[in-house]
């Protein structure tokens, strides 16, 4: 086992690289690059860094040089042989052969593209820009390296055992959420905390704690380098970028009304059992459900990542039942803010309805909260999107305004075409 | 740094020697070892350990062939080199050479007498029988012993990052304790928590931990092999079992009473200034200073280590008033029962009027109370006494008639050669 805080202090981190892994990244990253490969591949993207939690200065709390360090790390990656190994030969979702070996051979010989990095009213702008498939791999580690870079400076000058205790009360707080969730018949969690750990090696710490803790009711990890390392499942579908690219790309309002269906049957052309999840938020859930085609009700499940988490639920439901499916026989994944609390509540609610099932992020793997001055390790809010696809802007509506992203009009012309009428705001935390 | 939970783990103590040392003791064992083989190093002596918490039913909780594995383990220790260098070479109280060449010749060449063990009700008889200054050695190695093989049995069946956990839990709870403790002007604390000692990395860590807190109000360990190790201060002056076995040597009840006095005659032929610290209670304090010739009066500080202790302050500072020392020159040095509370409210009431300090042992080294379920690590009053002198009985009355010890009709006689009255007693936890 590692001794974090020993690390944390020995190192200053001079030698010590955030991301040390082309596959220290999400599990669905992965799935999604090789879908992107082999649609759509051509398409010039540009993903951008957005810190949506204002007041935390990034530029002012970590340093440029640090963090163009840190960048230019992660460009020095490759596959490793034993990575590829994993991919090849590894079983996901039950599923041999997962990774197809045109894929790997491309992902074999990638190097991550260059990176734009300037500094604004104390933030970064971060950039990239490229083809898609490649561009797209920047995400995790962009948002992992500020993430952790963050704690870093935060960290930086304090003792020794002030560290350990530090990391001994966080690992206190992770183990009050064990034990409030061990126990709870049928639970079923994964970790979903890369993007926002307060470090890898935390990260690492929390999905063993939780494997430990909570047996069988722990179903693996979004992380395919701790997945890899410690022999879990790796976990993840798809996400928001699929549909918001292939909405950008589509030419004029019904192409663009039916972008979202494209990506799904994109999917189901390559995935099926477990991996034939729905995420129908992107564009606003209820229209989605609305217009969605018939072969979409037969799918797995629907993870819900906006909006009230249970409105979203007795929406996905009520769909299902309307299309003549058995919700019991459906998987409803939670994915957006949890907390012990809300997985508890969730959980109560709707268990024996649908089967049900929580991706758990940055209250998991980055909960510091209340053991610094200040709260200064605090998570917040950072996301790192596509925001053009072959130089149109992206969009994303979400379930909730406040997670709502694109040009103005854009979003405006959105809404109409996709008949999103008012959304309750929920606060956006992490 | 040591990560303890994983040694704790991973080893299951087939391989971990829980005293690895002749120095793992107390330092105060040592100055009393040369003193003794000084003045009385042909006298036969008899220790014996007494757990007074009978509740603990160590027989049942402690493997006797682990124990005894243990304890071999201890005989086949001797003094390193590197050990001897640091007894002959170190400043210890800011002298030279505090260990005299015969005596360390001696010491270099010592192995530990052997050990008598049997079981009876539950519990553990375990007795010592030699020349004094051989079995007065075995005191600390035993209690820690027992102590640690008591926690290892009660974590032998714990998970490793329930193992982890536990110990960030203590941790954060010795940090707590430096939090309340650090920044109180002149606070002046010492570790004496090596006898009952969770384990000997946790009293390592404990130490360290206080350093780092604290600075210069933490200001050293009894523990030698930690002090020898971390280069911090040993610190310790003279126990009971000096006055308790000169008592029992004693002809007749005019020596009795004068032993006490012979023992710090004794002490005064070797040590001076911090050196110089008297242990009142062991039949009585207030009879004890009312005796006291007035070379004691001129002593630097008295050692509070039973009863009321700030009673037994108050009785210290009203004795060198009345024997015409300014008691703020004088040092009162607390070690019964501490806890952070008693040190807060202690160090108010005396500072300004005496110089205070703290020697702090089982609620800084073993304060597991709470962490397991029934309780299982709460720390328990063990201890390792001389029980005999040339076939004599010792006694010891203290300020606290729960802490007595010897034969019923023994106690009665030094109480009345003390001069001892009604006592109030005081709960013993540790």
């Amino acid at each position: 086992m590692v001794d974090i805080a020993t690390r944390v202090w020995n190192h200053k981190w001079k030698i010590d690289p955030i991301v040390r892994s082309l596959i220290d990244t999400d599990f669905y990253k992965l799935l999604m690059c090789q879908s992107v490969f082999r649609n759509k591949r051509d398409v010039q993207v540009k993903f951008s860094l957005i810190n949506r939690t204002k007041t935390i200065r990034l530029a002012d709390l970590v340093d440029e040089a640090e963090l163009r360090e840190q960048l230019d790390h992660v460009r020095s990656l490759s596959l490793t042989r034993g990575e590829s190994t994993w991919m090849r030969g590894n079983t996901f979702y039950g599923k041999r052969q997962m990774f197809t070996p045109d894929f790997m051979d491309w992902f074999e010989n990638l190097r991550l593209p260059p990176y734009h990095l300037e500094k604004r009213d104390g933030q970064y702008e971060l950039t990239f820009e490229g083809s898609w498939p490649e561009v797209m791999l920047w995400e995790i580690p962009a948002l992992a390296i500020l993430m952790e870079l963050r704690s870093r400076a935060v960290l930086r000058d304090m003792g020794r055992f002030e560290l350990q205790v530090l990391y001994a009360r966080a690992m206190t707080k992770v183990w009050e959420k064990v034990e409030l969730l061990r126990g709870v018949e049928g639970l079923r969690i994964a970790d979903f905390g890369t993007r926002r750990r307060h470090s890898f090696l935390w990260q690492d710490w929390c999905v063993q704690a939780l494997q430990e803790g909570l047996g069988d009711a722990f179903t693996g990890t979004s992380n395919c380098l701790i997945a890899k390392n410690r022999d879990m499942e790796a976990i993840g579908t798809n996400a928001h970028e699929l549909p918001m690219v292939y909405a950008a790309l589509a030419d004029g309002d019904g192409a663009l009304r039916q972008s979202p269906y494209d990506v799904l049957a994109d999917w189901q052309a390559e995935h099926d059992g477990n991996l034939r999840i729905i995420l129908p938020d992107t564009f606003g859930t209820p229209g989605f459900l609305n217009r969605a085609p018939d072969w979409l009700a037969g799918w797995t499940g629907i993870r819900i990542d906006s909006g009230d988490p249970a409105t979203g639920a007795e929406e996905a439901i009520a769909w299902w039942t309307s299309r003549g499916e058995d919700p019991r026989a459906k998987l409803i994944i939670f994915s957006d803010g949890l907390n012990v609390e809300k997985i508890l509540e969730l959980h109560a609610q709707f268990q024996g309805r649908v089967r049900v099932s929580f991706g758990w992020g940055t209250m998991l793997t980055n909960d510091f909260i209340g053991l610094v001055p200040d709260d200064a390790l605090a998570p917040f809010s950072l996301v790192c999107k596509a925001v053009e696809a072959d130089g149109r802007a992206t969009v994303k509506l979400s379930d909730n305004p406040n997670k709502a992203m694109g040009p103005v009009d854009e979003i405006a012309r959105y809404k109409r075409v996709f008949g999103v009428g008012t959304q309750e705001r929920v606060e956006v935390v992490v």
